[in-house]
């Protein structure tokens, strides 16, 4: 996600970007301080902070950053201007080649340009292009936030630098803000919740990036998929089941063997299998199988759009070293669909996921996203397939659907696949991190590999266009956004557990487990914790588990046929019948509420 | 499924086999007539008839069969004793040498015997141990079924003869309904149905053995798992999730990779894995994996039994030759659940297992089920892994949960495996044919080979013992017998289209859509035919389709809210409010009636 200048590039940086530059600066000259003899690599301005990168003379660890910060707090305190001036590559050669400064040296090594830019604040002078701020007080709060180390050029046989992470704002506030999300987002983590939540566990014995799903993991994808499902048939979709595997032929015919082979599974080739052609993959994809079962059955035009929709597991050999929790995965469950239509139904297909779409962002309390539409080049036209009219019925079909809808889009021009348009939601969590979601895209060019065909009005054979598209993209990830925005506290319709009786005495057992039968009996997903703890021991225990709601059974509430309810955010409603408390969930979980 | 027995074996044939072995004799007269070089190989009795093979001149062909038949007819109409003989080996070799009988001397030639035996009717005489009827007026109504190819002993290096298969019964009546069974056999054979109902498709371009599911037949699964899921859910089974892969390090420690290879498929080893116990296999049980999830956490006495399902698609590298449609598949999913618990468990356990099986065979409409025991040879302990006592325990348990639900069953002595004793359940369907389904089974050497444990009340590890089980087995052989079971008229509440909505001209079509969608938002999965067909055409359709209701929309009904009930058995129910036919199919669906 993050996007890394480097020093030396030509930069256009926001002024955000600019002061935290300066900062990198500024770090550099405190470390100097401490290490005369340091090196110096280089500095850049990443997202949400800078780094700098240094060869020193001994490790350094968390405790040297108060150090440095104390020291940097005194630099941006005098004011320091930041000195701009260009020197002639030879003389800026020598000079860092005098000071043993190595890395610069063959950074303007490396440079084609006569001239290089120079920079210097107060003691410290550095190869730069800048820009900077005026001078060091114009720098906000910043804090340090942790060191790593870093090959010289991210090159493994290079020499290890070591890293110092910094983070600057304009205001305490926005800094405060920033590390108070940083800390959240720990506490968020899903791979965190995840074990503590008792959703999910990865295994040495399984292939890396292959969770395997807990009772409780397994009922929220279960619930997650339950509701796509139902949505996508109100929409018109119907699910299909194609299997795991398909023979490489078939991956040739879709061309996914010739340019998404390194994503794929090795080959199972057995003693049955003649030729490579009839050896097995894992699919990576839907689309090849889905376009079978189209080929399976003659279409006439009044069939069409056809819809074709399927909770598959694709396994896709991701490198082991990009794989994290649940956000990158193997094995992916797409809530993926393939639409196979005339091209007079562009428009209306392209709203109908659309509006699936959002109807799911708006289901899972997702407020914040956004939408980029990838289009054609319409200076390259021979670079994509499809004729110029469809081209433009489609991109109109995207854009239109959008606008219509209000929806805050970017257009990425040149961007779209040469296979046909498409548009990518972006949804923001609660800690403002996007992550990429629902896609609709297109398809011109697989109804070609294929040579699908409908009959059409005129008798004659017509050749279908495709979407595929997907409605929260794959059930893992979403759930690892769901995890980290709710942390972990699912609305009551999504809890895998919904209510836990929490008998406070022995002689409440009889009457507590009357209650969980209840509330099973009634659909509602209840557990008991009959555990010899005490009562405020038993409700910590559901809170921490983000249960919605505690069922407190005492010798009230089972001399009345009631609860006492105490929702995981502390608020207490205090005893209430049983039936009533019964028909509040029914309520919220049919409208997919997310009150308690 | 056909028990073949070995014309020169030594055999204890039941009367009715006895007499089919007299008609392949008397069959092989018949073609000796026709073909006096005919070369005789063998003519066994086999599962409902008999066959024999021959050499001929020529190529037989179906045309030949009703010539055979009445050359029988009058055999047995002659009422020609069979003569029985003993013979020196010597000379009876030198008999079926002079006769070129070339198969009968080396029948003659791998027996160690130093008498053979004879048999004489009318004209044909045939090396054979028998025994056979007296006369050939003892052999009932029989008739030729087809011809085939078949290797002399099986072994395709050997010549090709041309074998004639007939079946042959003690009464007219028993004749005809094994040929009416046949009939309707053909009739519901569910690859022929598999196609005419939409419900699923095999392709070229998938693995032999990998059907892919249409809509209908989607539904369908989705109906029957979602049936088992709820009612494991009501059992205290959990539902988890763990992927299609595993290591092969994983099927090591499991056994599998040393006992169970030949039917996994190809290893998959990419650039990534540095060994072979690192490269990946899809897995061909779900045990290995839902133990991992045991061991992921501690667990304690109270805990237990922990009860792990999954609908999971497991991948089994089948011989190409023997997949048949549904009923054996390469990609089976199976309501598969591990029980881990304390030994003092397992019968409680073992009951709770029979019970969801008996449920689901009920919920099913299937009435005609019977059970096999499968227990230890007690005079050879030393090939068993466990101890005596919890043999004991465990096989006591098996045959009381039986016994107790007054269930027909079978013991099998000897026949456990060496892990456990077992029960399987054959259900049979409305045709006589049984189909395997549940099985459930003990498990005491898993949790050794993983180091099972639980703390036990006293603080100390112990080791659990294991359940296997499964409720209808693989999803796709039971849809298979439901097909065939039910001729792929299924209950109301496994139908994948309930509702068919007929209306008879145009002007009926605005009140038949609004019809469509009350049924659709109401659950009841219903669809329209607004071809420009006739009423009668739909409905036959419909029928052919076997969809349970057809709703015919008329003006009658478009004036009143109502809509006229055709059921697919013919039976007409007439005009009634719609209200009341959505309350007729809720009703039904909710108690999942055969009714309609």
């Amino acid at each position: 996600m993050s996007v890394e200048l480097q020093d030396q590039a030509s930069v256009n940086y926001t002024p955000l970007q600019r002061m935290r530059h300066s900062a990198a600066h500024v770090m550099a000259e405190a470390v100097q301080e401490i290490f005369p003899d340091a090196r110096f690599a280089i500095g850049p301005a990443i997202e949400d902070g800078f780094y700098y990168d240094f060869d020193l003379p001994r490790a350094l660890t968390p405790e040297d950053l108060p150090d440095i910060e104390q020291r940097m707090s005194r630099i941006v305190a005098g004011k320091y201007p930041f000195l701009r001036d260009r020197w002639q590559r030879e003389k800026a050669l020598e000079y860092f080649r005098n000071k043993g400064q190595q890395y610069k040296v063959e950074i303007i090594e490396n440079l084609p340009d006569e001239e290089v830019g120079i920079y210097q604040q107060s003691q410290f002078l550095d190869l730069c292009r800048g820009p900077h701020v005026e001078h060091t007080g114009q720098i906000g709060p910043f804090k340090l936030m942790r060191v790593a180390g870093a090959y010289w050029r991210g090159d493994e046989r290079r020499p290890m630098l070591q890293r110092i992470y910094g983070t600057a704002w304009f205001s305490q506030e926005e800094l405060d803000q920033y590390l108070w999300r940083l800390e959240e987002a720990m506490k968020r983590d899903h791979r965190k919740l995840g074990r503590e939540l008792k959703l999910f566990v990865m295994s040495e014995d399984l292939p890396a990036g292959v969770p395997m799903f807990l009772p409780r993991g397994e009922m929220l994808r279960h619930l997650m998929e339950g509701y796509v499902r139902e949505a996508q048939e109100r929409y018109g979709y119907q699910h299909v089941w194609t299997s795991h595997l398909g023979k490489v032929r078939l991956y040739k015919t879709s061309k996914h063997w010739y340019t998404y082979r390194e994503n794929m599974f090795p080959v199972m080739k057995g003693e049955q299998e003649m030729s490579e052609d009839d050896a097995f993959m894992l699919k990576p994809m839907n689309c090849p199988h889905h376009i079978l079962l189209y080929k399976a059955q003659m279409h006439s035009y009044r069939e069409l759009p056809i819809r074709y929709a399927e909770f598959a597991t694709l396994y896709r050999y991701e490198k082991a070293g990009t794989l994290t929790g649940l956000a990158r995965v193997r094995s992916l469950t797409q809530d993926d669909a393939h639409v196979f239509m005339r091209p007079d139904q562009i428009q209306e297909e392209f709203n109908r996921a659309v509006n699936l779409t959002l109807e799911a962002f708006q289901t899972y309390g997702l407020a914040d996203y956004s939408v980029r539409l990838s289009l054609r080049d319409p200076q390259k036209r021979e670079e994509y397939v499809g004729n110029d009219e469809v081209w433009a019925t489609a991109e109109a079909a995207l854009r239109g659907a959008v606008e219509d809808k209000g929806i805050q889009y970017e257009i990425g021009i040149g961007e779209a696949a040469f296979y046909g348009p498409k548009v990518d939601f972006m949804v923001r969590d609660v800690l403002g991190r996007e992550w990429q979601c629902s896609t609709i895209q297109l398809d011109f060019v697989q109804p070609e590999n294929f040579a699908l065909e409908y009959v059409g009005e005129d008798g004659q054979p017509h050749r279908p266009v495709m979407i595929h598209r997907a409605v929260t993209g794959s059930t893992e990830r979403f759930m690892a956004m769901l995890i980290e925005h709710f942390g972990g506290a699912f609305p009551a319709w999504l809890s895998p557990v919904q209510a836990m009786v929490i008998p406070i005495a022995d002689r409440h057992h009889e009457y507590a487990n009357s209650v969980l039968e209840t509330l099973k009996a009634a659909g509602i997903r209840a557990e008991i914790d009959v555990r010899g703890e005490r009562m405020n021991a038993k409700i910590r225990e559901a809170q921490l588990q983000k249960i919605p709601y505690m069922l407190v059974i005492g010798d009230k509430e089972a001399a009345s046929e009631a609860v006492s309810v105490r929702l995981r955010t502390n608020v207490d409603l205090k005893s209430m019948p049983l039936a009533q408390f019964m028909e509040r969930v029914a309520s919220i979980v049919k409208t997919k509420s997310m009150e308690l």
